[in-house]
């Protein structure tokens, strides 16, 4: 466990907890603090600028370039690293399957995935740099630019509908608009703006400036059918077509945003098209961030104790910097592993290799019908000897970026997070297995690279997560999330009213998980709970 | 005498200095956080976007557009605000001469422009927008985007020398390069991507991503000449040619970025071009904000004791919050009034209308005769009455871009900033004429707008700045320059050898004047001294 947590926490908070195990708002705000202060604050003193190994102004203050919680560490070339395809053979779930995770539903990796590419956006054509507002701004939603925006947004009209975002309704159910026609054009010359979807495997890779291309031939060794292309959707992030679940994620997202414009019109006859388009997204934001906090983030603590979304823990922390990612943070959230092989569904299961840039299945099943087949089944556990092969290629090339910006090898991180470097691999992991693949690409645990030494670890006791991997992301969730501009205190504190309204402001209140948002949107009441967490699952250690 | 100065500070101080009157550490630390937080903190709810009332996404992340302190404030239709001629006439110098100042030299404003030009940078095709970097990163020598920056840099070459700026020689006078031929062509095409020189009076106002045009054919109604406009330099700001005062300060920082890249350059043979060029930026920027803070402001400020440039007293301040231009301080800093009819020169004084775009009275006697005649005249008093009449049309400029933005009343910034609302007339200004014309443009202290109201108060005793503009600057110079990311925490006190090598950290702490930098270039012993007061002048109020 890290020191962070054990010796910290999980005594200590035992003692001040509330009965229904909500934190108080003091033992809260230490259990963020202690988290966050596990490794050293912003502003980072490194970035991939020009590889520098020294600080220098274009690295402190061009965002495009990725900071660093390292300096750069370069490879001896007389003891050069082992080759990137034995590295990723580490990672490669057995033929004969692999291991489920006992605590988390499909749900998660879903959230995560869609939260995640909103700002984890390493530059396609360039991996030392990057394409981030770095700011949970929802913009797979919303788009990364005003322009985006623009394309997004439904005109407004005289007597029409205030503030929407364009979609269409297929049946009772509301999606995005679609961005193909069969032909492979736009159906609307507005989406030209937006980014290219991302088929890296199957084209060149495409600036983010140049406009959507027509779909590719060929997708995954298959041809790349009309009836394939024509489901994915016009949206705002470049990798919320990449799979059904998180095309459900914007679908839920969509609807909310429409969903809160009509009550917001409806409640505020004075408000024009702009002024119910930006409340509407100043209430989205929010919402998403009490989510983050309140159910993605609860679900990956192994404490038994629910931490909030508390933004006043933030207005005088000392981590209250400009957010900017990292090239560590860009690396650490690639959760491929949790991808089971196949994908359960209505209609039989789909293997994992067609559960991408093809919405059909989620068209077929309906937005509720897909969030309950993801939170219906298990995901695969965290960590190395469990990527399917269909993602298996990622993981080469996760090991080619982390070399391409010299990240330092996997001690020296657990050195900057409060760790004692690993002397034995069996610090690493527990298992014999991994134990000898690890001893046979490197000589010693110094030697370990710092991706595959994330996922080499055990999982942390009642946490879908490893133990440095889960320091790190509570480090970067809490202080890039609190930090918003929307939860700063002269917005959040001083003028509530005037940034979401009194109404806006009880439903961000009143918005804890996605199963609330869902139920909102008008899910049968008695229909299974939508849960990141599998049912029955429970802490093993309880205070 | 504002609230948080006279109360806080003069009495509490006297007990704690030290024998040199320099402050001690925490009393320094004290007299910055107190006046940094007469105000609230950033980030502003409220931004130039829209010109919206309530905050929004778009308004709450675009620094392109102004963050703002108040919220904008609408005209009333049935009670509009007096003709902008009108109230420009209150900043007008009466034909018999202006009042002089007898604090401040020349060099005062000469310098005070050369720094806010780095920040302060309205549009010039859109006053609700900016081309900031929103950081003192001294883009007036280095530009303000890597291209400008690469086309001032003289290209590294083998056996050359390194991370130079480009610069010639005029006898034993470096300078920047001339910018224009006699043909009016870039005498280098890499200028192309410089900003345009502000020649925004004589021809349409360009964009800041146009090349240099072309110089007018007129200026000031007068032929604009070749032997003139072949005196421009090739700079990073598009002000550095307004007159020779800030082309003067331009050369100076040339050649200490020159002279500290040739020492640097020798004293580590192992650096390459790259890295003694980012190497003295990184030491030029913190150079200059510790004469921002130890000469400039204690020149401003009206307290007998010496403010320090400590970068620590920032790092755990809850006003450490990202840098933002507001709309308030875009204008707050227009300090026409402190520019005399004529500037006293080598070979007669120069009517201060052709004191602008010719640099022919620097060259004529060079760098460090500028310097002297700057540091050896008076300005004038900054205040209503007193604006030169070549300036003026700018005051008319500055009240409407003002109105552009909606700026709220000048009542509600007292407020603001912690001082008491005028109720009568006798509350802004002791001056009966003041008084009178103030009554004649405005019925009541209510309606006076920001920014004549700003300018039209008596100047506090021992500065030269009214009140309320006193207390404005103090809260974004501190608030904005500690905040440089070369100060903090983990590159000034982790890595200073890193950063700056202990030779240039050293000659950080070498500097505190700009007196200091011309000696160790050079200055001949035995000359006058070069300071923004005037010799003689001493406090009227001691402890």
């Amino acid at each position: 466990m890290p020191n962070w947590f054990e010796r910290e926490l999980f005594a200590g908070l035992a003692k001040v907890v509330e009965d229904d195990s909500w934190l108080s708002d003091e033992a809260n705000k230490l259990a963020i603090n202690t988290a966050v202060n596990s490794t050293r604050n912003r502003p980072h003193p490194w970035s991939t600028f020009a590889d520098a190994d020294y600080p220098n102004w274009r690295g402190l203050s061009d965002r495009t370039f990725l900071a660093r919680h390292l300096p750069p560490s370069y490879p001896d070339p007389a003891n050069p690293l082992p080759d990137p395809a034995k590295v990723a053979a580490l990672f490669a779930r057995p033929a004969a399957g692999g291991t489920k995770s006992n605590k988390s539903t499909c749900l998660f990796p879903a959230f995560a995935q869609y939260l995640t590419d909103g700002f984890i956006r390493t530059n396609p054509t360039n991996p030392r740099k990057n394409t981030s507002n770095h700011e949970i701004d929802m913009c797979p939603l919303y788009g990364r630019t005003p322009k985006q925006t623009d394309a997004l947004r439904l005109p407004a009209a005289a007597g029409g509908p205030k503030g929407r975002l364009k979609s269409q309704m297929i049946g009772d159910e509301e999606y995005p608009p679609f961005l193909y026609n069969p032909d492979g054009s736009l159906t609307d010359p507005a989406f030209n703006v937006l980014d290219p979807p991302l088929f890296a495997f199957n084209q060149p890779i495409k600036k983010p400036t140049d406009p959507p291309p027509p779909p590719p031939a060929t997708m995954g060794g298959k041809p790349f059918a009309p009836a394939r292309y024509t489901s994915l959707f016009a949206v705002g992030g470049d990798r919320v077509n990449s799979s059904p679940f998180t095309a459900m994620m914007n679908t839920l997202w969509l609807r909310e945003h429409n969903r809160v414009a009509k009550e917001l019109e409806q409640r505020n006859p004075g408000f024009d098209d702009e002024r119910v388009f930006q409340t509407a997204r100043n209430i989205i934001i929010p919402m998403f961030i009490k989510i983050v906090v309140e159910d993605y983030i609860n679900h990956i603590t192994p404490i038994p104790f629910k931490i909030k979304a508390d933004p006043s823990v933030v207005w005088d922390a000392t981590w209250n910097r400009p957010n900017w990612m990292t090239a560590e943070f860009s690396l650490l959230y690639r959760w491929h592993a949790l991808m089971p092989d196949q994908i359960e569904w209505t209609g039989g299961a789909i293997p994992l290799g067609d559960f991408t840039l093809d919405n059909r299945a989620l068209l077929a099943v309906g937005l509720d019908g897909a969030i309950t087949l993801a939170a219906s089944q298990a995901t695969n556990q965290l960590g190395a000897m469990n990527t399917s092969a269909a993602l298996l290629p990622i993981e080469g090339l996760s090991i080619s970026q982390a070399r391409t910006n010299n990240l330092a090898p996997y001690n020296a991180y657990r050195v900057a997070f409060g760790m004692a470097p690993a002397t034995a691999f069996d610090q690493i992991s527990s298992s014999q297995e991994i134990q000898d693949k690890l001893r046979g690409i490197y000589d010693t645990p110094d030697r370990v690279e710092f991706y595959p030494g994330l996922f080499a670890e055990d999982r942390v006791p009642d946490s879908p997560l490893p133990q440095l991997l889960m320091t790190m992301v509570a480090v970067d969730a809490f202080s890039q999330a609190l930090t918003n501009p929307l939860l700063s205190q002269h917005v959040w504190k001083d003028n509530p009213t005037l940034t979401f309204t009194d109404w806006g402001f009880n439903e961000i209140g009143n918005t804890s998980s996605l199963s609330d948002v869902l139920i909102r949107q008008g899910r049968p009441g008695g229909s299974p709970p939508v849960t990141m967490t599998l049912p029955g699952w429970s802490y093993t250690r309880t205070p």
